[in-house]
């Protein structure tokens, strides 16, 4: 006999909670500048307040929404306030977030075509207009040789490229043989460590990594690639793989896509570009040449979830030879099998990378393009260099400080005059008072401070805000 | 000078979309069984309606919503359905939805504990929390010398285990020095694809993974497990790694987990069980005993966003050893380091994963477990265990079909004595007229229909209508 009895949540139970959330969630972003940007928690303090057991019984929404309010709110560090200048941003906004709850309510899961083909065409379309919006080569397109897919991170999509490199150098053996310990890949000092863990993973490993030097703009040197590439020729070894940034985590340098690419072509390399934050900027024609040399890559990735106003998880990865990525990562067992997928008229988007579940991400990315539209998009982008441009301006005026490396874009690295010990207190200061929140680097020794204007809501009075309270902090320091 | 102009949508107008597109997934969950199950569209009938290029312009949410009714509904295939029957399920809940809302809205980013307190604490809290509920021994919880983490899927959870113990085996030299080509791996023949999956992403290579027989069960045999390691080390390999599955895929088969438990300790392999679907079992007392041997294991998975109603991707992972997993993927560039980290008093999750970023997904999990209370969740899973059953004593009973395996839980394995042909056009025929969708296995040559009945929302009615719906076009093919 059925138990008629449920415990689930019911619908006029989900309209009411759901519509408060929508309200929670205004509400916080009106009144996001009044917490401190970085949480002031202690390590302990949030888990402290947590029961050590879970509730047998059903506890109600607003038991939980108080508690959101009074234990989880305290120990968030605010990424959408405007006043977050650290890392590179994740940025949400309006349509993202509906876009993404639309999602979690459909709640699909697109491993295959046919387990949803709204999920997998709807991608396919939407990354085929970034590639538009991005002016990539055709090959870069589902309609040519190529294709994209959402990925969750730009670690996932370097080490989806580095696997389909291996297996490509190796005619698709690594896979059934193992790694044998004789390939090489290539990055410069600046590469960000995701390729380093992904080389470990991949089973090439770190010895068989080369990290090549960088010039004064903290770009890779390709006579130095060239060289180490040489070097492993004639020790027996077999360079397979580079990874080119456009827009490195600590500095935003811009490694030489152009020269990498013949030398990767001379050398049949395959080549990775990472764009993770800075991509987003080849939407405007005038940013656009940062991305020349991109028609000699094998694969490209940047993340909307970084400084295209789209929810994280969100990068998107885009491959030349789509058969390259799919023989790699390609397996069918017979549960997964249908009569879509024996067609070959569809993409199955599960041998695209590591995972095989995989979410509606599209949707929000599809709600972000359309509702910004394009020179919506652009507008807020030119916004945040100009912003990040004039900051740059009152460092290089400035007395005190100096500015430690280009800023071609959006992001300015700095440095007092006083040294690393100062820098750091400054940082240290300035971050635990909560105004603002940014993070350092290290180039050559020195401690450098790094301001990244990415964040959807930023706005001049916010930058302008940053630069007083560091001027503010320096003096108090000095007294 | 700034320009005022922007393009975000204004706090009222996301007051406004968000209460629509609420009361847009409640009307769609309210009306979910009018729609067919599986999409009927064709390849490419998404794709034809969807613009060529990119709007420059902004969009209304009227416009894109008035297109996800028209263009991107026919292509879903409704996993919320009460009537999906098919693969494992992917389940939501309000009070996940919900969670996951907020997670969108906050949207933070824990790659570090810096970088939101309450999102690394609230997981570590919330996983101790499942192993309460699992019974899972002392070693898996953060108070230990273990812990766990949320990852997106079991396939990561996989590569993550596989890695780590690859690491182990090869005291921590494999990330510097690459693959060997000698370390083996073992799975059962049933085994999730997955597996084979990392074996060839880590660089282990497919001819280094033995698929060890099933006994009648599909249950890995043991003696030959033993057999197979014996026979490796006298070939001069290096066995490291077994994975023991707690529900297999195609038929819910269940490894026996203290004897091979046993054969690791013997021979010093690492254990991974992965439980992706059925683990959620074994918070209800009386299933617990399918987790007999756990104790034995190195680390453990299972997916609340299969069978326990929070939205993918929600993987947990537990280990027992959690430094094993830290040293294997552990990055510290200098622009992640900070005083909480370098404290070591603090957990930073990017440690535990293949990513960097990651979403606070805890939330939805936290939500669910309070809003369902333990009491709540374990009536909805023994719900599912009993419909199941019911279905497998009609089909024991009935003259036409046969249990194809064992229906130890809630995945009922059957055929219709008719044979392959006469299976596979019956489910092809129930599957197109769209009323409910479940999918197909082969075992030893048979082609077999599976009904998994752990969607959210399955009742009594939809499990009859189901087994009528069968019986129905049985006749109608039969005629």
């Amino acid at each position: 006999m059925s138990n008629t009895k449920n415990f689930h949540m019911t619908s006029e139970e989900f309209r009411r909670q759901g519509k408060q959330m929508i309200d929670w969630i205004a509400d916080y972003y009106e009144t996001v500048e009044k917490y401190p940007v970085l949480s002031q928690m202690h390590p302990g303090e949030i888990s402290h307040q947590l029961p050590l057991d879970p509730p047998s019984e059903s506890e109600s929404m607003e038991q939980i929404m108080s508690d959101v309010n009074s234990i989880i709110m305290p120990g968030i560090t605010h990424w959408q306030s405007p006043s977050f200048f650290a890392y590179f941003p994740a940025n949400t906004s309006g349509p993202s977030i509906l876009g993404d709850l639309l999602s979690s309510g459909l709640g699909v899961q697109g491993m295959l075509w046919a387990t949803s083909p709204a999920c997998t065409e709807l991608e396919t379309r939407v990354l085929d207009w970034l590639a538009e919006m991005l002016q990539l080569p055709e090959k870069f397109k589902s309609t040519s040789t190529g294709g994209a897919v959402i990925q969750d991170t730009a670690s996932s999509a370097a080490l989806s490229a580095l696997l389909a490199a291996r297996e490509r150098k190796t005619n698709y053996q690594t896979n059934d043989s193992g790694c044998l310990g004789n390939l090489v890949a290539y990055i410069s000092e600046q590469t960000h460590s995701s390729v380093e863990k992904a080389v470990k993973i991949a089973g090439i490993g770190r010895n068989n990594l080369r990290l090549i030097g960088v010039d004064e703009k903290l770009a890779m040197r390709t006579d130095l690639l060239e060289k180490a590439i040489e070097q492993d020729l004639v020790n027996g070894l077999v360079p397979f793989f580079v990874c080119a940034t456009i827009g490195t985590t600590s500095t935003n340098a811009m490694d030489p896509l152009t020269e990498i690419g013949h030398i990767c072509q001379q050398y049949q390399l395959w080549l990775h570009i990472d764009a993770a934050m800075s991509g987003t900027a080849a939407i405007c024609p005038e940013y656009r040449f940062i991305l020349n040399g991109v028609e000699l890559a094998d694969s490209f990735s940047f993340n909307p979830h970084k400084w295209m106003f789209t929810n994280f998880d969100c990068n998107c990865f885009f491959i030349a030879d789509r058969s390259s990525l799919i023989k790699t990562l390609s397996i069918l067992p017979e549960y997964l099998k249908n009569q879509a997928t024996e067609s070959g008229a569809v993409i199955d988007y599960r041998d695209w990378h590591i995972q095989l579940g995989r979410r509606f991400r599209s949707l929000k990315l599809w709600f972000v393009i359309r509702n910004y539209g394009v020179n919506g998009l652009r507008h807020h982008i030119r916004e945040h260099v100009r912003l990040a441009q004039e900051f740059a301006g009152w460092i290089r005026t400035s007395n005190d400080f100096e500015l430690v490396a280009p800023a071609p874009l959006n992001l300015v690295c700095f440095a007092h005059k006083k040294g690393n010990d100062f820098n750091r207190k400054l940082l240290e200061t300035i971050n635990r008072e909560g105004k603002m929140y940014f993070t350092h680097t290290i180039i050559k020794d020195q401690f450098v401070l790094r301001m990244c204007i990415a964040q959807t809501h930023t706005q001049a009075q916010h930058v302008l805000q940053a630069w007083e309270t560091i001027i503010k902090t320096v003096s108090e320091l000095t007294i």
